[in-house]
């Protein structure tokens, strides 16, 4: 099964975002005075194909402890949605008679 | 009432994406050889005080087409959601008698 994986990436709350500030001050000079606080993270959308499920969260968590995130200074979270078969693999029939 | 609303911003789908393949290509390298695609957006959290919901969505997205994305190369969508009212307000009653 092909499946569809959102991961966000985000600074701890403990740690300092220049970005964000910066993002944060940019808005005010342009008059949007109500925004209080801008964290600035990464948003990655990876395709890819493994069996079921949980196997397919397990891999990206655990791309993401060794490529995707700094487990020093960030968090991230995982969300995943199949999006259907790969082009040209049968589909199972269910029963094991196939 | 205070909102956190977070804005994904994605390269358009024809727009290359040499973040993204250099993290699909880092993938490969350590084994995670499943991972089809790659594509690398911005993940922001912002925090503010309006009146109402679609005022907020509003103002949020105003941001993001003068600052947040660019327009040209960037798509972006935008989630919301209520998390009380900012310290030190009083709650509305409903019935105009306050």
């Amino acid at each position: 099964m092909r499946y569809r994986v959102e991961v966000f990436v985000t600074l701890k709350p403990v740690v300092n975002d220049p970005a964000g500030l910066t993002i944060r001050g940019g808005l005010h000079t342009l008059g949007f005075d109500s925004v209080t606080e801008v964290r600035a993270g990464k948003y990655l959308v990876l395709t890819l194909d493994e069996t079921d499920a949980s196997q397919a969260r397990a891999r990206v968590d655990a791309m993401a402890k060794q490529l995707l995130a700094n487990a020093v200074i960030e968090d991230y979270r995982i969300e995943l949605e199949p999006v259907g078969e790969p082009v040209g693999e049968p589909v199972a029939t269910g029963d094991g008679s196939a």
